[in-house]
């Protein structure tokens, strides 16, 4: 029963066989290799993005604040939702990469609205030297408290960034469950509604450290290839990252795999909701949200469910403790059930 | 009627008469000369703090950002009010001086509390990795929006940040004016209360150009007349900055001119009381905020007075809009009076 | 008899009465005002570039680091001479402000030539991620140790620059003095041979605390003034540093003092070569570097006469010391006699 | 007869089999985990530092970068040999991670001497806030063309450091190579001699990608776990890093590895020596440098030999051109030999 994070559990044995097999002879280092090229060929064709620029990376925090520190100036800004990764959870990555620029919180959840980022822009982005300039927006789908964003959400606000001479950056370390989730194509949740650099997860979905960051526009990514060899995110050894991805990609095992964790966590969902838990994540895809009371918690805990408590800015000492479930590709059915369980038994 | 700001006036004669004084000869550069001794000693005597290390600098910004670039590690947080002139209105120096370091608004508001520091500390300062470490409290006194902090509100800011392990930085753009008001002393206001580093403006008190930061355990200032040096803020010619500071401080005209300046507002405040507008600023030193119907902004601002519009985050379009006037030290009564009897007629 | 150096002299008399002129009434900050609307004017007509973008700043280190933080990006080189001010003088200012682009030193003086420019790029500009990429090249006028380079040589070195995608920065804290040398017009010396970007150093030459920076094309300007705000130099009084130049550039000032300082130069060379001193610089404007017995130094200054040694990279113990002659603006024929007379006996 | 870098060849059997045990459950990530904890536990214990704070990352760049960027400041210098890897291999990282912290290149080669380190620090290290002061001393062992420094060296170069204030960063990209070759203990080589930190390479020996940091004092690491977070180099999936590292050292698999290349190495010099090829360096662990006329380097690598050719700053078009060729652990004697053979045919 453990559903502290989808970057707790095993990585999924086809992954382990790709390293294995390309563990032969000598190749060339620094991504200079056939496989490397393999891996960029096979998500620009995922993709249906041709002439996309592909870049490999070993963890997630590198893969967005490199891509923000290429596409935003050390004096612009950033918007992003008030709970988002990359400004709650990265200890200051973007502000690291892009030589201090500002992340502005647009709304307090995770889900950014039209409204409140039209105020944002309203009070920050004032063209006056005063105030960081333009920039970028950073959206996240699937985003941090587990919410999913439609299609048509996600166009308007890239459609209102470009209007306004932002650039659009989509952090997906859980872009393959928000896809399976939504059943539309990576290209329809990216460049076809306007985003112009995408992360695209492998870590957290069966993969044992390895994300692609793809920008569709090849003259948004000047400079990045740099950006990433002084940041030591182009590992010598590149090949094995590349490994990993194509055997993610291979025979879709990147969709399969969260279509198993989507559907592990809506039983989870199902079965909660049943015995009334408040759940507040309301389009979830493999994770969410959810208050009880302190007490249960420790029930459930000290049988054996493992999870972590996730107070928001502003949550008082309270008897209702908010908290997170994840649901990786390897969770079974029978953690789920025992789980419900032994909710039910402690509710 | 101008009111637009306390730099948009003219330098005190007796300022400029000390530009003119120490315009002789030959001497050594970057503060290594008589003048600028005479200011430092000044400084720490007016402080009362003989130890204490002290910088002159051209600009408020770089003060404040140098500051808090010392104080601060990259990977930490600046805990400051949601309308701090370092966050909203220095397009990022301080993060660009701290080399990445996490702005944190506490409140909405000008003024810092408690309760609301410590909301803030529960959700970011988490000792985990992945959120910014410590760092500094940082508190404007006169506060953005006109607000006076009292001695006693500031001790108990600046204890908890001690507690925790905080240093404590006073932005002092109009420091002159709240001890004005406070009727303490700059020690009082500093050092005594637990202030670790203090910029005490000069700029927008009659000087020309010319901000001092102490810093009272020397030991906390380490590295700041380096990163002065590289960002440019030593300026070559170093006695024309002391010589502002010298005729500031010489016979109290600091002090002199900000009650001057605190008086005209105290004047201010009264006659649009007396008129019945909406004074937003609870304990006014030299400036003021105030909301009126953008129909009589228009008509004043018609007639000869100028001042800026001042929206905040989340100001929808409205009728009622929030605008700001400042009294340097240089305004006359009569404009006062005939700012009155304007509005008297415009309302 | 002080050649220290030229920030250590007096600010001109003009200089004084346009800061006195200026005093006046209330007007915009930060450089909304109709001072500095004259400043640039009369700048764009000193260089006929009337498409230039124009800045002042309140000293050179900040002109030179925030100019070459605009033209280069965080993962270029800055190829410069081995004792340029940029690379040994301001502490890496220039490292601060590119986010940590990587000074090159193409020649061991202060004069760079085509071959070790050739070099230089061969080793480090190899395209590949593992080295800097490109950039710009730094070029001082009058130079580190005095040398004047001549308008041929900047032409060749700033088109190899520009045939190699580089951008060309002139750092001019002496380009008055260099200009009076050469005889040729301020557009001779800077875009007409390729110049990208010159500092227009005021500071060293009769001003307060002044550099204008102009970029001759506005697109290469891109995000200056948000830096320029960032690293708080946009002074709020901004009207006093445009005071300052428009007293410096009316009936030719600039020029003016510039040729009296090298004036005065050229009578101590003669005189020093005279007496058989070694004068290391070649082509000298205002200042010079020669070598003497320790001992005559020692005599040399107890009698009065100030200036600085200055050992260079791989100076042993010696007793022939390397020392530094600056005549400014208002060193007078007087002092000169005097330390040739001086330096007569002690020799 | 792959020569090209010991980054070019497969992983260690034994290394992947850890990967495919620690493959299994659930654990914490970012390092919560026993294998990491025994990991961390077998460093200490080899390195006889049971205090030493110990770090894992997955590329050399990022543990050279951040460790120079906890040890030095900003305004600092990290004096280095002119051919050292942080110095002309990786894009400006230790610019980048230190905030612009100056990089001196103490020798033009790759070797760095008391007399050569005392002239760069009479110029660089003044005490004046004009030139950055103090930092770090950063020698690689094995060095960058090759030649191993004896402990003696080491330890004068450590000691004259410790006595200017400056602290020691140990490259150890190759540390297993030249432990190997010194016949010392990991102890020796290290803090016993003055190491303040040091990097304890894997990737290069036999790791898939995984590097040790390790301080010996505690309290000099301060800030290291938040600038890795930061930086993105400490990764979810902490384990698999763990595990790599766990088997490289478990039963001294990285002592025989090292040793391994290094004799196939020398077996590599004694038969190209025999041949009368010019090796430059003197004193090889698993890589040496090597000059020979262009036309035989085509024939070799036509041959079916892969290497790089490796120019030297200075290095003019020039008959005699420079190689390198290194001997990874997975090198066969028959290559070798196939080399020699084709070598000798070939001169």
């Amino acid at each position: 029963m453990n559903f502290a994070s989808d970057n707790a559990g095993p990585v999924h044995p086809q992954v382990m066989e790709a390293l294995r097999r390309v563990n032969e002879g000598y190749d060339h280092g620094y991504g200079n290799d056939p496989e490397t090229e393999a891996a960029k060929a096979a998500l620009r064709a995922l993709f249906d993005a041709p002439q996309a620029e592909v870049f490999l990376m070993p963890g997630g925090t590198a893969a967005n604040a490199l891509t923000l520190g290429t596409l935003v100036q050390p004096w612009q800004a950033v918007y992003c939702s008030g709970l988002a990764h990359i400004h709650v959870d990265e200890c200051g990555a973007p502000e690291f990469y892009t030589g201090g620029a500002k992340l502005v919180p647009v709304v307090p959840g995770d889900q950014i609205t039209p409204e409140a980022l039209q105020k944002a822009w309203a009070f920050w982005d004032t063209g006056d030297v005063h105030q960081p300039s333009g920039g970028a927006l950073s959206v996240t789908n699937t985003a941090e408290r587990g919410n999913t964003y439609t299609l048509d959400e996600l166009r308007v606000l890239f459609d209102m960034a470009h209007s306004r001479g932002l650039t659009v950056h989509l952090d997906g370390a859980r872009f393959a469950n928000a896809v399976a989730r939504l059943g539309c194509t990576p290209a329809e949740m990216s460049w076809k509604i306007g985003a112009d650099a995408v992360v695209f997860g492998g870590t957290k979905n069966g993969c044992m450290g390895v994300e692609a960051v793809l920008f569709f526009d090849p003259e948004k990514a000047r400079g990045l290839p740099f950006r990433r060899m002084r940041s030591g995110h182009l590992l010598s050894k590149h090949r094995y990252l590349a490994a990993q991805m194509n055997a993610y990609l291979a025979d879709g095992l990147w969709l399969e795999l969260a279509r198993k964790a989507n559907a592990t966590c809506a039983m989870l969902v199902e079965g909660m909701r049943h015995l009334g838990v408040e759940i507040t994540t309301q389009t979830p895809a493999n994770l969410i949200y959810f208050r009880l009371p302190l007490r249960t918690h420790e029930t459930l805990q000290a049988k054996g469910a493992v999870y972590y408590h996730m107070p928001e800015p502003g949550d008082g000492p309270d008897d209702m403790v908010r908290a997170r479930l994840v649901c990786d590709w390897n969770l079974s059915e029978d953690a789920v059930t025992r789980f419900l369980e032994t909710l039910k038994a402690a509710l």
